[in-house]
C-alpha cells in the first residue's frame, strides 16, 4: 500500500491540467483520478493510466482520495462545489472573488466541519501568496502602506469583457503595471496613486467581419469598471496573429510594503512573481497546499482554512529538522 | 488590568533599541522592562517611565512578562542565554549562525519544554523572512533553483574583520549583489554562479597613524573566507568621513526562486528587502513573532519553534475574520 497522498482533480480545464502536470513533480503525491462534467470517454489526459470519472459519481471515491483539488471557476462552479465537496473530502481550491471570500469561507466551513474534513480555500497567488505577503508586510511594518501591482499579464476577466463588445471576434487583454508608479513606491515616498496611475491596459482585438474599428475602440476604452478608469490601448490584429502571439497565459505582479521604523528609517519589503503560465503556477501553489491540508486534517484541524492559517513548514515534503538545517 | 502582551527586552544594543522603538508602533503590546548586564542606572532609554533592571535578577520577573525578546549576539550571548531564559520565559530571538541552528534549537527546545514555554528562535530576516521565502519557493516550484543575494548592505562580520587588520583604525564593509548575476537569475536561465560572480565587497577604511595603505589593502583583499574569494575594493577615508557617511546600518537582499512547470514554463518568485536600518527591521520582525509566540503558548504549543512553524495569521494583531476580509 502506498504512503503517497492520494489526489483527485475535480474539473479539467487549464487549472486541472496544471495540477496534473504539477503532480508529476511531487513524488509524495499520486493522482488517483480526474472528475469531469464532460463525457469521461472524451477527455484526453496528459498522463497515462489515470482514470477519468463523471463528477456525479464522486461520492463513491471518498475512501480513495486524501485531498480533492477543486479546479472549477469562482463565478459559478466553486460557490456550489466548494461546500458540497468539502462535506465529502479534504479540499483545496483557488476561489478568487475577493469580496465574496467571507461568505464562501462560512459556507465551506460549515460543510467541512459536518464531514470532518479540512478545506483550504482561496489558495493560489492572489488570493494566496500575495495575501501572505500583504499580511507579513503589515505585521512587520505596522506604520506603512501596502501596494499591489498586477502584470504584465493576461487578465481573463478583461479579455472576456472585450469579447462581449459587439464587433469583436477575438481578443486578449494585458494588464501592465506602471514602471513610474512602482519606482515611486520603491523610493519609500508612499505616494497616493490613482487607478489610472497604477496600471495601463493593452488590448489585442480581432474585428468581426464588417465591424468598424473606431466604433469598437470607442466602446472598449469607455467601458465602465473595466477600461474607462485606465489608459487603454487597442491594437487590431488578425486572427492568425492573435493565435500565434497571444495564446500564452503569462501573468505576475508585485506586493510592496513601504514602512517606517525608529525615528525615520524607510524599510521596503517586496514580493514579485513573473509567470510564463498563470494556471500552471496557480496549480503548483494548490499542490503545496494540498500537502498542508492533508497534514492539518491528520492533526484534527477540521473546517475551512486559508493560507493565513498554514505554517510554511506544512507546505514542504521535508520534515521540520531537515527544513531547519537546510533552509533556515 | 491591561490585556496587552507584556514584553521584556534582554540586552540593550542596536537590536534592543530597535525593539523598544518597534513597541511604540505595536498598540497591543507593552514594554515592562529592559534587562542589561551593564549598570542599570547608566542606561538611557528612548522611552520614558520604563524601568531598567540588572539581568541577573530577571528570574524575579517570570510573572510580569509574557514574552522576553532576546537581543544579545549569536556568537556568545544567545548560546548561553537562549536555553537559560527559555526555561523561565516565552522567548523570541534572532540567532543567526546558520550552521549551528540545529544544535541551538535542541538546547532551547529542551529548556523551553522543561519550563512549559514557547521559544521562537532565529526570527529576523535571514534567518527569518528570507528562510520562509526559500521554503515557499521550493515547496511551490519543486523543479527549480533558489538564489539568495545580500545587500547592498553593511556587513557587521566583515566590518569586524577589517578592524582586526593591523594598521586599520576604523572601517565598514558593504556587501553588494552583482546586478549582472541577478539579471541572469531573473531571466530564468538558472545559471551556476561562483561566489565571485554573485557579490562584490566594498570597504571604507581609516588608516591608523603611520600605517602603509598598500600593505593594509593587500592584507584585506587576500584575507581568506572574508575577502579573497570576492572582487574587493578598498577606499581609504578620513575618520570624519567614516563617521559622517558610513554610520548608518542599511542592508537588504533578494531571494529568487527560478523554476519550471508544465512542459517548459519559466516561473520566477522573488522576495526582496531594502532596509535603511537593519537592526530596526530585525527588531520589527521580532515583535511580530513575539505576538505569535504568546499565542502559540496560550494554545499549549510548548518548546522551540522557528518561523517555519508559525502560520502567518498569528503574526497580525487582527483576528482571522478581519484578515480574510481585508488582506486575502
Amino acid at each position: 500500500m502506498s504512503s503517497k497522498i492520494r489526489i483527485g482533480i475535480a474539473g479539467y480545464g487549464n487549472l486541472g491540467r496544471g495540477v496534473e502536470a504539477a503532480l508529476a513533480r511531487s513524488p509524495d503525491m499520486a493522482l488517483v483520478g480526474v472528475f469531469t462534467r464532460r463525457n469521461p470517454a472524451e477527455l484526453a489526459l496528459q498522463s497515462a493510466g489515470v482514470p477519468v470519472h463523471a463528477i456525479d459519481g464522486i461520492a463513491d471515491f471518498v475512501d480513495a482520495i486524501d485531498v480533492l483539488i477543486l479546479c472549477g471557476g469562482s463565478k459559478t462552479d466553486l460557490p456550489a462545489q466548494g461546500p458540497a465537496l468539502a462535506a465529502l473530502f479534504n479540499t483545496v481550491d483557488s476561489f478568487d472573488t475577493h469580496a465574496k471570500i467571507p461568505d464562501y469561507y462560512a459556507a465551506v466551513d460549515a460543510e467541512a466541519r459536518r464531514g470532518g474534513h479540512t478545506a483550504l480555500i482561496s489558495a493560489g497567488w492572489d488570493p494566496g501568496l500575495f495575501s501572505i505577503n500583504r499580511l507579513y508586510g503589515e505585521a512587520v511594518l505596522p506604520d506603512g502602506v501596502t501596494y499591489t501591482f498586477w502584470g504584465k499579464g493576461l487578465s481573463q476577466g478583461h479579455s472576456d469583457a472585450l469579447r462581449r463588445v459587439p464587433g469583436v471576434q477575438g481578443a486578449v487583454q494585458y494588464t501592465i503595471p506602471s514602471p513610474e508608479a512602482m519606482e515611486r513606491v520603491r523610493s519609500g515616498s508612499r505616494p497616493a496613486l490613482s487607478t489610472r496611475e497604477k496600471h495601463t491596459r493593452e488590448c489585442y482585438v480581432v474585428l468581426a467581419p464588417g465591424a468598424d474599428a473606431a466604433t469598437v475602440e470607442q466602446a472598449i476604452v469607455t467601458m465602465p469598471d473595466y477600461f474607462a478608469d485606465y489608459d487603454t490601448t487597442v491594437h487590431f490584429v488578425s486572427a492568425e496573429e492573435l493565435q500565434r502571439d497571444h495564446a500564452a497565459m503569462p501573468h505576475g505582479g508585485f506586493v510592496i510594503r513601504s514602512g517606517t521604523t525608529g525615528a525615520d528609517s524607510s524599510q521596503i519589503m517586496e514580493f514579485s512573481l513573473k509567470l510564463d503560465s498563470n494556471p500552471e503556477f496557480t496549480a503548483s501553489v494548490l499542490m503545496a497546499y494540498a500537502r498542508a491540508a492533508f497534514r492539518l486534517n491528520r492533526k484534527g484541524e477540521v473546517g475551512a482554512r486559508t493560507v493565513f492559517d498554514v505554517a510554511p513548514g506544512l507546505l514542504s515534503p521535508k520534515d521540520p529538522a531537515e527544513l531547519r538545517k537546510e533552509l533556515l
